[in-house]
């Protein structure tokens, strides 16, 4: 039997960097006041064509479908924005007194892609969503929260895009500038640029397969369309930016596009040398439209995703992952007759009781067997245990790094050690 | 759009105790240096037909399959065993000096079932797996281990059912002691009874259909078809669970009817008075065939499986579930100029640098909407900040608790919190 293609099994060795980066993902978030929130790893497929974009590549192409029981058509969740603001109205969270409803996810998504590197068909993110605020200063702190995450870890070279799409008015008088700019010459663009200038132009701007053509360059900019209220809107995101400090570059062509975002859109990227060709670490923006599209009342929102294998990938690069302690308080070298499996046995469960990482040998090794398994797993110390210890009613006790050995009653054994660590850490 | 049939969310004042409860199977599987696992959501389909077993309601009934793409037929995991002893074999962790390996996985699991009361088709299951060791001790040591977990959460009414299987040889013979007994009345058994006694008569005896039926009370027990080394093998597991003051009951109509099953098999009840009619909590049991059935080397194993919203439901039922804490830290009061909102933005970042849990408005309500809205979120201190406190650089800190009113200047504000915060907790 093999991994499905495109996923992967994350080891004890490595699990522990999950482990740490969701962590400092929880406590970070805690302290800008954004909890969490689960869907299901499956929803409607409906919920994905409303909330993700019928004419994106990831409805279109990306989405892994269940196989049809009962009524119910579901796909496994390909991004998290769509179910947290399915929960919102599900759950009616936007009747809550507490506005705005401030949220973060952590967890699997799925996108049916040709698996290569950094690219995965089971893929982890960690996003938030801030809903029931269209106030520049919570685009700033939305913000602010993805580069203080990045920060928080040690990563250095990060760079913050920031861009506006302007509210509905505004996307609507450069969307038809979109268009008088590029039928002259749709001809020469690929057909899926052809098809996105009658649906969807902004997206032309997207296009990997045109990104070179002459007409890219000179394409109007959202800058040069603004209404006075949706430029005043980003002026004001760029001055809580200021204030906080935090360095951004403003650029025109960061675009989003699905009807139902506007207003702030940015991105976060390693700047680091040897981090490879896709930079992005972090997509975000505002979609004042998304509530009512999935069927709730109108409700501004903001939010972001972060891609943890992404992220994974930038703070080894940077390297700034913490060492793991994999080391355990202490192993139990035990032989003899069954009244010394029977000690070792509730000496072992003691010692757990009290707090400690304690192992025993489960192989029937003998003494010389159980000191290698011991050192192996970097046991701080050793509780020694034969028939002679078992009947005195005491055993030797032994601090690995010292050699250090010392005799105490087996009832003080477990707290002999609890003491000796906190000494140690100290 | 709606939630999925039998799946729920978990909000913001429940996922706290889900975030306890992983923190604490973390912190105890840690203690029995059980290492974190995390293996795919979906899995090749044969997998589960092989690791789960062909002729169970699980996979003739229960799998939640994906519409294939490519050439792969893959399935959501409806357990945890199967992909972990998968990964155990692809990883090729049997070769690794540390044995037995010990594992544990925390996650979401998948069986299409009809929707009821404590039933759902996403379920989350925490498990551990001891892979490599035919030793009672170990046995005993996973089964501490899951009583262990209980009771640290602080559940009472425990029961903890026990029996064996024997191994292949006693299995065998009672196998065909089965067949014997209820070959007589076979026309008298449901169905799904007449098939399974010819492919896995040991799941007759676990039918809900026909256990009134007057042959099941005198069926053959595996008890009297034990051969020497099983016998000794489970009175060793017993010695074990005695040495550590486990109480139990032997029930030997406690089956496991998947061929590669041997051995002990045990399930851990709430005996609870108002638990409701489902009462067991966790079941597990040793299966030394597993690992050869799915392509690994011959490498005894045994693990348990511990639902989760089970779990919960007995936390709730026994009122043991510790209080949220769901307080922020500091709530910033801000209203006047461009200078009081930068003020405000930046000191909000200070103090969440700081590991403060910090929040301010973000609807533009007035002083008096605001206070309300720190009383809501039940903030221990308010910053108050208007024109005249940025101007004279200091602003009016409360404690929400005393009223008590002082006045910091601004560059000391999150420190002078911290400091109280500490205070306080002392």
């Amino acid at each position: 039997m093999k991994l499905p293609r495109g996923t992967f099994d994350v080891l004890p060795g490595t699990v522990e960097r999950w482990q740490y980066i969701e962590q400092q993902l929880r406590d970070i978030s805690k302290r800008y006041n954004y909890k969490e929130i689960r869907t299901p790893i499956f929803e409607e497929t409906e919920l994905f064509k409303r909330g993700v974009g019928e004419t994106t590549d990831i409805v279109q192409k990306e989405m892994f479908m269940l196989e049809k029981r009962g009524k119910d058509q579901l796909t496994l969740r390909p991004e998290g924005t769509a179910a947290v603001v399915r929960s919102f109205v599900t759950n009616k969270l936007f009747g809550s007194p507490n506005q705005p409803t401030k949220l973060f996810y952590i967890g699997p998504m799925f996108r049916y892609e040709r698996p290569q590197a950094g690219r995965f068909r089971q893929l982890h993110q960690y996003g938030v969503e801030a809903l029931g605020s269209e106030q520049p200063a919570i685009d700033a702190e939305v913000i602010s929260l993805a580069m203080s995450i990045y920060r928080s870890f040690g990563l250095k070279h990060l760079k913050l895009v920031i861009n506006t799409l302007g509210d509905n008015e505004s996307r609507a008088a450069h969307r038809a500038a979109l268009v008088d700019h590029f039928k002259p010459v749709v001809h020469e663009l690929c057909q899926d640029c052809q098809n996105r200038l009658e649906t969807n132009p902004l997206r032309v701007l997207d296009c990997k397969v045109d990104r070179d053509h002459p007409s890219m360059a000179t394409a109007p900019s959202i800058l040069d369309y603004l209404n006075p209220a949706s430029k005043a809107y980003f002026d004001e995101v760029l001055l809580h930016l200021d204030a906080l400090g935090i360095e951004y570059v403003v650029d025109p062509t960061l675009v989003r596009g699905i009807d139902y975002y506007n207003h702030t859109a940015f991105e976060i990227m390693s700047e680091a040398e040897g981090f490879g060709a896709i930079t992005t670490l972090c997509g975000g923006g505002r979609y004042n439209g998304l509530v009512e599209q999935i069927g709730g009342p109108a409700t501004p929102g903001i939010g972001f995703g972060i891609g943890i294998e992404r992220l994974l990938m930038a703070l080894e690069n940077e390297n700034v992952l913490p060492a793991v302690d994999d080391q355990i308080d202490v192993f139990i070298v035990a032989q003899g007759s069954d009244e010394v499996e029977k000690t070792a046995t509730r000496l072992l469960q003691l010692m757990r009781l009290e707090g400690l990482v304690a192992d025993r040998d489960y192989l029937g090794r003998k003494f010389k067997g159980q000191f290698k398994a011991a050192d192996r797993l970097k046991a701080r110390y050793t509780v020694i245990l034969g028939d002679e210890e078992v009947e005195r009613g005491a055993a030797a006790l032994k601090n690995m790094a010292t050699g250090e050995q010392t005799d105490v009653p087996l009832s003080a054994v477990a707290d002999t050690i609890v003491a000796k660590l906190k000494e140690e850490a100290q």
